[in-house]
C-alpha cells in the first residue's frame, strides 16, 4: 500500500426512520449524516478536503442525480469542496470508500468525507423492487418480474442446494441470528420487530414466500438511511490525534481491501463457476485479495465480520467464501454457533442488512462504521469481545461487484 | 503528483448515431467503445487491471444501473475485473477519469480502462430535458419546468450581462465556430448540419428560443455516444511503449488536474460570487489548480482548449475563467478570433459539445481523447498546429462540478 488510510469515525442515521413520512428530501438525510459525523468526531469542517457519496439510484427513488454536489450544501465550510458520487448497485458505499481511499493513498488529500445514502421509502414496495432490478441486467433479468432480487438470491440458494445440498432451516437460523443481534443495536431498523428461528423456518401469512425459496424472513427490508465516515492520510490522522492528545496508532486503519466484478447476469456467473469449488469465485477473490493486502493469513486472523446479507443466501455464501468452513459446508458454522455473538467469528453483530437494515447505497459505509466501532470498543450492546480486526463484505447485484475491507490497527 | 498517469489512447463512437433507432441497448455502446479502443490501441485486454464507467443517468434514460459491471461483459478477459461507475452529472466522464487516475497514482493498478457513456435518445426531448433537471436541485430548480437547463445557462448569460454587459452576437459567433469546427470532425454529431453566424444570431422558426436568451443555436444537442480511454502508470506505459518499439516519453500524460464543486443551486452560486471578479469562482479555481499541478504559468502555456459548451454561455464563461481575457471581457477573444482554429488559443477544435455532441456521461472522456489526439498530431482535419499542451474543462450542473485536465508530454 501507498499512504495508509485511517478511519476517524462517523455517524449513522436511525435506520428505522421513514424520511418520506417525515416529508424530508434526501438532502436532509445527507445533512444529518454530515452534521452528526462532524459532531461525533469533533472534526473541523474546514479540514475536510474532498467529499464522496455512495448512492445506488436516487435518480429513480428521489428523481435526483448529482448527489456529490449536495455535500457542498451540508456545511458553509464546504463551498468549493471537490465532490463526486460513486455507484455499483448495493456495493455503492464501498465503491465510494475505494475512491476516497485511493485519493488519500495517492496523496491528493489528507482528510476525506464519505457519505453513503439511500432514500427508498419514496415508492411502494413493488416499484422499489423494480428499481432494484436495475442492479441486474434489467431487460434480461428483471423487466416484468415482480421482486426480481429475492428470486435471483433464491437461485443462489438453489445453486448451493444443487452442488452441496442446502437446508432451509440453516437459512432460518441465519435470519434469526441477524434479528437477534439487531435487538442490541439502537440504530437497527428491526430492533423492535419479532422474529425467531421457528418463525423464520415456517411459512404462513406472517412469513410468506416472496420468490423461490426466499420468504419474508430471508430478506433485508426496504430502508432509508445515511452514514457519514471520515478517512485520513497519516498526516491527517496525526493532526486529528494530536488535537485530542491521543496516539495516532490508536486510530484504526483500512489494513486491506479487495474489489472484483463478476459477469452481471446470474446465469453467466453460475455457468462460469460450474467447475469451481466456490459458487461465486470472484467474491472469494475479493476476500482473499483483502486478506493478502492486510497481511492476514485468513479468516482466523479476523475477530468478526460485517457481511452483505441482503438475503440469508448471501450470508450463507459469505460463510464458506470467507473460509469459515470448506466450500459448501456453511451449515456447519451455522449449527456450531460460530457466527453468533460469542461464537468464534461473529457475523453481523450489528444485525447486518436483515436486522440493521439495507439502505443500499449506505450499506458499505455502515459496515465500515460498524467495523470502526468494534475495533474501538464502541459498539455498545453489540460489542464483540476483544475485537481487533474486522472484515466487511459488500455486494452489488446478484454477486456481481464484491468489495471487502479489513479494518484494524 | 505521485505516480504519473499516461494516456495510451482510446476510441469514440460516431456521435451522429441514434442507438435507439438501431434498436441497441446501452451495452452495445459500451461494447463498441471497448472493442474499438482495444483495436485502436492494440492493448492486450489481459493487461487491463481495472475498469471505470462515467455515466450520468442510465437509470432514467435506459432503466439500468450498475454500469461498471457491464464492462466485464465487454471482453472474455475481463471476468473478475474490478469495476465501478462514477457520476457528477455532465462531468461524470471526468469524475471517472479522476477515480481511475487516483488508483494509478496510488499504485493500485498499472493499466485502467475508462468508458464514458450516455444513451439519451431513448426518450422524447421534453422527457430528456426533465431527466437533465436531476443535475440541478430538481425539486427547487427543475420540477415542472420545461427544459430547465437552457434556462439556467440563460441566467448565466444574464449574470454576465448584469455585471459586464453581454451581446448575443458574441454567443452566436461562439456557436458558429463550434459548428464550423465540427465539419472537420468525422465523428461530430452536427458535421453535416447547417449553421452560420448570421443564422445563429437570428430568431426564426428554424432557430427558436428555448428559454431566456438561449436559442436552439446556443445549445448542445441530445446525443448518444460512448468513449473508451486507457490510462497507465509509468510501468504500464513502459510496457505499452516497449511492445511498440517507441519511447515512453512520446506518450502523453495527465500533467495536472483540478476538481471543485460549487453550491448546486444557481441562485446560491451567483449570490456567493457577487463580489468576485469571476462569475463562477470555483470553476476558475479548478482551472488554476490544474495549471498549478501541471507547473504551467497560465493559459499562455496551453495550445488549445476543449471546453464544456453545453450552451454558448458556458463557453463564454470559460474564455475569461481560463484567463484568455480579463473577467467579463470574453467578447474580445471572440471578436479577435483567438478561439478559432488558427487563432492564438483555439477552443473546441473538435466542435465541442455544440458541434461534436454532448452524450453527457461521455463528454469528459471525449475531451480527454481529443486532447490526446491533438498532442499526438492525430486530430486529422481539426488538428491544431504544433499542439503540445491541451486543457479540458468539463462541468456538471449549472457550473456546479468543475473538472479540468492538462494533457501533454
Amino acid at each position: 500500500m501507498a499512504e495508509p488510510v485511517y478511519v476517524l469515525g462517523g455517524y449513522q442515521t436511525d435506520f428505522a426512520r421513514n424520511w418520506t413520512k417525515e416529508n424530508k428530501h434526501i438532502m436532509a438525510m445527507i445533512r444529518e449524516a454530515v452534521e452528526g459525523g462532524l459532531s461525533e468526531t469533533g472534526i473541523d469542517p474546514e479540514s475536510i478536503e474532498v467529499g464522496h457519496v455512495g448512492n445506488f439510484a436516487a435518480e429513480l427513488y428521489s428523481m435526483q442525480g448529482h448527489l456529490g454536489a449536495f455535500l457542498v450544501d451540508a456545511n458553509p465550510a464546504f463551498s468549493g469542496l471537490p465532490t463526486a458520487r460513486h455507484e455499483a448497485a448495493c456495493a455503492s458505499g464501498s465503491i465510494a470508500l475505494l475512491a476516497a481511499s485511493a485519493e488519500i493513498e495517492a496523496g491528493r488529500y489528507d482528510t476525506a468525507m464519505v457519505v453513503g445514502v439511500e432514500q427508498m421509502k419514496t415508492v411502494d414496495p413493488k416499484t422499489g423492487g423494480d428499481y432494484l432490478g436495475t442492479a441486474a441486467w434489467y431487460e434480461r433479468e428483471a423487466e416484468g418480474v415482480d421482486f426480481p432480487f429475492p428470486k435471483l438470491f433464491g437461485r443462489l440458494g438453489d445453486e448451493y442446494d444443487k452442488r452441496y445440498g442446502l437446508k432451509d432451516e440453516h437459512l432460518a437460523q441465519i435470519s434469526a441470528v441477524n434479528y437477534s443481534n439487531a435487538k442490541r443495536n439502537p440504530l437497527a431498523q428491526t430492533r423492535s420487530w419479532y422474529m425467531t428461528e421457528e418463525h423464520a423456518n415456517s411459512t404462513d401469512k406472517f412469513n410468506s414466500v416472496i420468490g423461490g425459496r426466499i420468504k419474508v424472513s430471508d430478506c433485508s427490508q426496504v430502508t432509508d438511511g445515511a452514514v457519514a465516515l471520515f478517512l485520513a492520510s497519516r498526516k491527517g490522522a496525526e493532526k486529528y490525534a494530536s488535537q485530542r492528545g491521543i496516539d495516532v496508532d490508536s486510530l484504526p486503519r483500512i489494513l486491506g481491501w479487495g474489489h472484483r466484478t463478476a459477469p452481471i447476469e446470474f446465469t453467466t456467473k453460475v455457468a462460469e463457476s460450474a467447475d469451481n469449488e466456490y459458487v461465486l469465485p470472484h467474491t472469494r477473490r475479493a476476500i482473499v485479495d483483502a486478506f493478502e493486502r492486510a497481511g492476514l493469513s485468513g479468516v482466523d486472523d479476523v475477530d468478526a465480520i460485517e457481511t452483505h446479507d441482503c438475503f440469508t443466501t448471501s450470508e450463507y455464501m459469505a460463510i464458506d467464501h470467507f473460509g469459515l468452513t470448506k466450500p459448501g459446508e456453511s451449515w456447519k458454522a451455522v449449527e456450531e454457533g460460530v457466527i453468533e455473538i460469542g461464537g468464534k467469528t461473529p457475523i453481523n453483530p450489528s444485525g447486518g442488512l436483515i436486522g440493521a437494515g439495507h439502505p443500499v447505497g449506505a450499506t458499505g459505509c455502515r459496515q465500515l462504521l460498524d467495523a470502526h466501532k468494534q475495533v474501538q470498543g464502541n459498539a455498545g450492546d453489540y460489542q464483540v469481545d476483544n475485537a481487533k480486526t474486522i472484515a466487511t463484505l459488500n455486494i452489488g447485484g446478484s454477486g456481481t461487484t464484491s468489495c471487502c475491507f479489513i479494518v484494524g490497527h
